[in-house]
């Protein structure tokens, strides 16, 4: 690691001195005969035939096909009229998440328990050496099971090691009994605030909602250093395949910081991050005095806090107005009171760090979005509150998002995933304002997209695709769930580049190809303003690049 | 500190790019007409009169008065004969600690605890705004006092607040009642493994040792980030005035290796620093897989692990194979057991760190040794196991410090400091190990000189006027304590420059003037080859230079 890492500074440090003596003999590099699209600041297409590029990995000019050359210039790269779009940029996920479950058992594939069970123990039996055999994807709805699977099921499949698997949307996770055994888990444990044990009779059954998770989770191994790089990595290069040049990382916990630091030291760093730390604590011990400076080229910042209001809608745990349609005792909980919520609130943005809170329920982001306006009035200026996901929203509570500048950080994919686990959950009243993505447009709010992955996967062309069809990849339903809520294809666009940019504070940095930006490019097999929805989500990303250095070419 | 912060950022960025612009092409620094004296790798003295320093800040070349200056320069500095030298190292130091005592209440000069307790009233009175009365520095032996001082003596200066203050050496702390009421100390409270609660009667009398400071440490406020980067800057101010280049940090904590880095990020380092983790889960997870690389153009790395065999003499904390000579109850105590050590040193060891472990006791010295043989065996290669302070070293111990590469990382001013203590702990028997550089030389053992800032003052001049006089400011006593153990005035320069240097695996980087190495010197007003140990005391430093460019300016 040291190697690539002089190496590197080298470079730096060269294109340092090369700007500084604006020498003729350093010119410029040019990515030339592409078919580029790019929106421009406003949000239009814009169309070019080639990119001037400096030697620090920015982009000087757009060109024309009428447009001539440079003579001199340091390297030229011949695109032979494929397809060049800005870098894709997902502006919610969890990126260790992501690279730990790709080097963990998924089972975000499988379609049924006994799958899972099978899938399980021939994980057991080709890992001997784990002593815990952790991972997740998985998802009793789409087992079609009907209520969460137990610890005896389990057991069935792994009975001589703790293992422990997440939830596909990591608001649940479901042990075996040696799990809860190590854990010390008994009919006598009570759940944690914010936390709930499912249960067979009085005895813990398996499964572990939010907060409770904690009750088993604190004994499993922590990763050594070296785990957490190898799943950066992983994970950096799954985001880089998929075109993604940039995301924003929700809920950066401290060992997650120091990890992406040692990559960045390393020069290891190609994917650019806009890191929210686990609460307010996590984000003032690493910021000190406020957010960091971009470092390392423009690969990673400290942008601000990420927060929980509430639970996600597939365990129950969002936070409801009024209770859930199939579990009529029940509205989920609020994590925080609304005093609790706002000093903590006031405690980032004192400190000028972002502010984005996760607010799934209709409840809780009415109650974030109180929040907002009431520190609004003492944190003036140019703030962009977020509230990430913004999922399940009571009409009424709409017109609010558009005020106070907020940015609602929304997924198209869960809605195409959640959707009849949502009409369930919710009934149809209260649907008018779920995944209400061109309401918050007409209302004047920002709309940035992502993909929460590891929840969905980190596929931008999916969420694209779902952004203005609210169809499903085989087409479903037929004319688009709640297709008022569509938006433009360029909307979606601009949420995916731009709009996603900006909800970080980077839009003066990367987003678009435009003079001064970063030159983070994606080459693709097809044009995406001229393909089907369904060529579309089939986009095959052929190189990406980032910083004007290519980081990725399909194999 | 935005402000400040920012403004040094800028600073740095304007220097950097001045420097970059000077010039039409990129020749050379010229640091000219210097009465200049390094040491070569060997140790041996070498004499100059110019420097030639690269635009990155490094040493390509010494030029004796004959050589011919070169034509083409960026930049010269004429130094008008002035005396220079490669800067001082200093080898064992805590720099956060040192700048926040300098920002808080200092007792170091106090003569009696009469003047301390007005000094006390002054300093709360002068602060209304602080909820908590910090500071540090009293020593009741240099009090004449012949006792721990206790809370109702504290109570009398401050009663409004709590107060807490730490001796000197950083082994005790003395409350006030407040202190003790906010921390729930009582007469049932238990000192903890490795502490001591002092006591009158069956009540805590004020002053709690070693481990048991935690029991009052735990509730004072955590310093802000703002707070962390004003007491940085402060030590690293007041290190560059004694001219100070480079310092190993002896027990970075992670808060202190986050502050590291938002000065480093904001382009505010100047110093070089070598840090030590504090144990072995801090290291690790800073360095994740190993050392981390040098950082910020060699002025940062996570070099190791700094581990705690015993405490300190003058709390009788220090582990002892005999009773103390004034306490014969006691002998102090090892703060873990052989197996506990080893495992640790083994754990920091497996994944390439270095290790210091600090021994001031002959028993925890010997434990050290023993560890180190046993672990020698596993862990090959260059390892630079270092003990600090190796103060009290049975005779029959000393050979071993000639093995393994062993380095014994000592403090000069410790033994001026502590002569008469140490006698009166030790008696004159086991005084033959004491303080036993020359001894340590002898036997082949690499000697690092350090002041154990704040515990001393960082002042590399007394350290080394007393290294090879064994005297103290005042010329005491007559012909040196135990002369037989001082250094020559060379040996002594080298275990201040390129000895601390080579302790930090930073020979390559720093600790000498030669080609290739940081252009890090400094210009004093006068020869410390020459001067006589009271002249060498009264080294004014003009200039401190660190990788060519100059950061700091005597008034």
């Amino acid at each position: 690691m040291v190697g690539p890492f002089r190496a590197l500074a080298r470079g730096i440090y060269a294109s340092v001195l090369a700007l500084a003596l604006a020498s003729p003999a350093l010119a410029d590099g040019l990515v030339d005969n592409v078919t580029g699209v790019t929106l421009d600041k406003d949000g239009r297409v814009v169309r070019f035939t080639g990119v001037l590029v400096t030697l620090d990995g920015k982009v000087t000019r757009l060109l024309s096909a009428k447009d001539k050359r440079p003579d001199k210039l340091d390297w030229r790269a011949d695109m032979k009229g494929r397809v060049m779009l800005p870098g894709m940029i997902d502006a919610h996920g969890h990126v260790m998440e992501l690279g730990f479950r790709a080097l963990e058992l998924d089972l975000s594939d499988t379609h049924s328990l006994a799958e899972a069970q099978a899938k399980i123990a021939a994980y057991a039996a080709a890992n001997p050496e784990r002593r815990w055999i952790l991972g997740g994807g998985w998802n009793q709805e789409v087992w079609g099971l009907g209520r969460f699977p137990t610890a005896a099921e389990l057991d069935v499949a792994v009975g001589d090691r703790p293992v422990w698997l997440s939830r596909a949307d990591g608001h649940a996770s479901w042990g075996n009994s040696a799990a809860l055994k190590a854990a010390g888990v008994t009919a006598k444990s009570v759940a944690p605030a914010g936390g709930r044990i499912e249960k067979s009779g009085i005895q813990p059954s398996g499964v572990f909602v939010d907060a409770a998770q904690e009750l088993v989770g604190k004994v499993v191994p922590t990763p050594l250093g070296k785990d957490r790089g190898a799943a950066f990595l992983k994970a950096q290069s799954i985001l880089l395949g998929y075109g993604v040049t940039a995301i924003a990382d929700m809920g950066t916990s401290l060992d997650d910081w120091l990890t992406f630091r040692r990559i960045g030291d390393a020069g290891g760093l190609r994917v650019r991050i806009m890191s929210y730390g686990l609460g307010v604590d996590t984000a003032v011990r690493i910021g000190g005095v406020g957010p960091t400076p971009w470092l390392y080229d423009d690969k990673l910042r400290m942008a601000g806090v990420k927060l929980y209001a509430d639970g996600a809608l597939g365990s129950r745990g969002a936070w409801l107005k009024a209770p859930y349609s199939d579990a009529p005792g029940q509205s989920g909980a609020g994590f925080m009171s609304d005093d609790v919520i706002r000093n903590l609130m006031s405690r980032a943005a004192m400190d000028g760090y972002q502010v984005a809170v996760h607010a799934i329920g209709d409840k809780a982001n009415a109650q974030v979005l109180s929040a907002i306006e009431e520190l609004s009035e003492t944190y003036q200026g140019d703030r962009r509150w977020r509230i990430e996901h913004a999922q399940i929203v009571d009409p009424v509570d709409l017109p609010r998002f558009g005020k106070h500048g907020i940015i609602a950080s929304m997924q198209p994919t869960h809605q195409t995933s959640d959707r009849t686990m949502a009409e369930a959950r919710l009934g149809p009243q209260r649907l008018a304002g779920a995944y209400a993505w061109a309401s918050m447009l007409r209302n004047g709010s920002r709309v940035a997209f992502g993909s929460d992955f590891p929840v969905e996967r980190p596929d931008p062309w999916a969420g694209w695709a779902a952004a203005f069809t609210r169809q499903d990849a085989n087409g479903q339903p037929f004319g688009g769930w709640r297709p008022e809520e569509a938006m433009t294809r360029e909307q979606a666009w601009w949420a995916y580049t731009g709009g996603a940019a900006h909800a970080g504070f980077a839009e003066d940095k990367f987003g678009r190809l435009a003079p001064g930006q970063r030159a983070d490019f994606i080459i693709v097999d097809r044009d995406p303003l001229l393909a089907s929805p369904t060529e579309l989500r089939a986009t095959k990303v052929e190189e990406t690049w980032v910083g004007g250095q290519k980081v990725y070419e399909r194999k």
